[in-house]
């Protein structure tokens, strides 16, 4: 048995320092690394592609709309050929930095309001899609569990892994409980580590009503923007080891 | 005999466009296309790109300060480890871009205050020539015929092309006249085009003061940001093809 | 009789320019001056200013989303508490650079997406009524014609003026056709000024389907971003002229 | 005996946090707080200008080159016209978000380069002291204790307060010993709080050498981006308060 663990990494923005990059990355098999356009100046995104060389932690691009004073958190209204361009460029300056690291990009991963969005418009959806095949087809996908995104990926040719959030509450149907509801975040490490276990061995997760949902979940997200977020993060990763569950990247191995 | 023109382009900006693109890469065979720092938005860069594959044009990464407000022609004091991961980003960047376009960067003429900053101060010079190490040694830089820059560069091993400047007075020591003298700037397309004719058969420029000073230049660099600057950069175009010049990249060919 | 003749100025930023700001201000009484938001860097948005005041022409603060890359024409989902915030800091921006250009800020004009956003959208409408009443809530908006935002305004308190639009058509309920649509922009000078005569003498506004329409408008915005559209304001303010219909502010005078 | 203590806030930026505003709120009197250019997204100054309000504290702007990837601590070479601008700009901003918060903005300290630039280049010292002038001459100016700008300053009419650095190390000449020197930060406590209780009660701080020079401060700055910063803060305002040394702006009082 082996699974993936994912997070969001190189958010720092110039003087401003963002997470535990390098906590995280003694936990992770992924890095999501940010490339500028929600955060990440290059000389950071730099700095934490390094620090995921080193580790052998596998690489990809967190693309997000042009909104730094929102830290792309803010659904934007984007033109096809600007958001087509935003996720080449975006792409390919973190390729730019990977190739001075030692490292390579090895999928895409959106941020924020252009994650949420994609799982469920189509029209954004290919737009992000028809980006990752001009640049590099071979680049893969990651994509939220159960997403329509997921199917329209793979109709077009790309390799798509889903993923799950470790710290999220899920309805019966499988879906993300929105934030507005109670149980939408976890905050048990105990918890949060058992379920993940269970999803593993079992590919479900206990819905808020108690039923079991089935989760086809080839990556797991945790967080690490906070020391309680870092912790519940190496919880899973030290329950994953002792129960013999290898951490251990979707692509073969970093670089 | 054989020359390479080069021009700045791809420097629109969302809603505000700058220079005739689609004029000047029917009069250049070298692209300096901007990477978003100075100017040219993703989807705007992307236009150029592959407006420039589809004549066959050249493509060069033009790297520039981050510094949008100002277009990159304001000094700025940037520490090294920004320097050099700025100038990674922005060709990798293109990079990324060009593969979308069909085509490749090939070269990087750095833009505004760093290209003359570079021309003569050391440690930001070396700076953008580890960044070009870093990403690519491969790519050629662009610079300043007769700056330090260039001896700086094909020390530490990188291939080098000098640029003369079409429409600009050459100082006796072959520099260019300040933009504060008398004679810095050139207007009169014959005059102009019979010294570029001069500088492709002699590899001399006539200075300020009627002597003629020795420029080594694989390259001249004409504008497109007017009327007056496209009819120049034409009438160049057309006197070498009739005197036999030959108008061709310093690499063998687009992509 | 006499109407208002509004435009966007202030439009450039940095290296670009946009708009002829030095003939719409010969020719409008009020003119929405961005503000630094969508566009405009500081010393072009004063440059504009101390050119309104020294017409006599009154300034209004064109604010809009934080959204250079996308001339604030992209739908944003901007939280309450940002977007009272930025709207009170793009006012004030405008006032401390009016004070220097000797003039005062007299009205808010959102703008693009937040114009057409808050016409409709009670949320995001009130959060701007309460940023102009936090910072001088003498402050008059101006609006589109027959949107419910007027009455949310005038509600709250805020002195509300409507505005037409010259070029552009109406449908039998008054609201501007879709630019989907055929018949959403004209281009006939004399037709436009006709119509717009039409409308300050009666009150009415001919429709895409031949009927008359009632249009309740204090001001008409007028175009100048290309010399066809300079060439429609101008047309415009001779007709009324001609006519007898006094260009003027709808508020005393400038200053 | 009375002193001003000042600190820079509101330099959040979106996501990302700076400094423990609340805390430094309860030990300074004046508050520098970031204006945008280098630091503050609207709805964070707005948060600290109200937070600055409830504790009666002064209110100044911390005014600073256009630069958010350089926290505005890189040397720019902006030219007067867009100097002047962006100074009014920053400063008419933060007097809009005073004015929600029912404060008012009473002095102007620039920011990081900007500040040690116009300590000594009379050019852009000159520039901001127009742009001052241009908005409202009765902001009163904080400038480095001994600087030439003192004196253009007060020639040019401004009113001018000068200030000390508790945490920083001084030479026998009353400047600052350069961070590349040893001795150019402090860390004691207790040391720094007895230096500023001596600086306050006869005007003199010991020098690197041993040596008591002259300082003529009308305010000390103090820091608050890590908690050392604010403990050495908090202690500085509890020996003065146990010395009989009041705290109190060099204003009256806010608002």
């Amino acid at each position: 048995m082996k699974m993936d663990l994912n997070s969001d990494l190189g958010e720092s923005f110039g003087a401003w320092s963002m997470g535990d990059d390098a906590a995280m990355l003694d936990i992770v098999s992924s890095a999501n690394v940010a490339c500028g356009f929600h955060a990440g100046d290059a000389a950071g995104i730099l700095s934490t592609l390094k620090a995921a060389k080193a580790r052998n932690v596998v690489v990809g691009a967190h693309v997000a709309y042009r909104d730094l004073a929102g830290f792309g958190r803010r659904n934007m209204d984007v033109a096809s050929a600007d958001l087509v361009a935003d996720v080449i460029y975006q792409i390919g300056a973190l390729q730019g930095l990977a190739q001075a690291a030692g490292t390579t990009v090895q999928y895409v991963k959106p941020h924020g309001a252009l994650y949420n969005t994609i799982a469920q418009d189509r029209r954004q959806a290919m737009d992000v899609i028809h980006a990752i095949q001009a640049i590099d087809p071979k680049l893969v996908l990651m994509a939220l569990a159960g997403a329509p995104l997921i199917g329209w990926a793979r109709d077009a040719g790309l390799r798509v892994v889903a993923e799950a959030f470790a710290d999220r509450g899920y309805t019966p149907e499988g879906a993300l409980v929105s934030r507005r509801e109670p149980g939408a975040v976890l905050h048990d490490e105990n918890l949060i580590a058992q379920r993940m276990l269970t999803l593993v061995r079992d590919g479900v997760i206990e819905a808020v009503d108690g039923s079991l949902v089935r989760v086809e979940a080839d990556s797991i997200c945790v967080h690490g923007d906070s020391p309680g977020a870092v912790a519940i993060a190496r919880n899973i990763r030290q329950r994953f080891e002792q129960e013999g569950v290898q951490i251990a990247s979707f692509v073969g191995a970093a670089g």
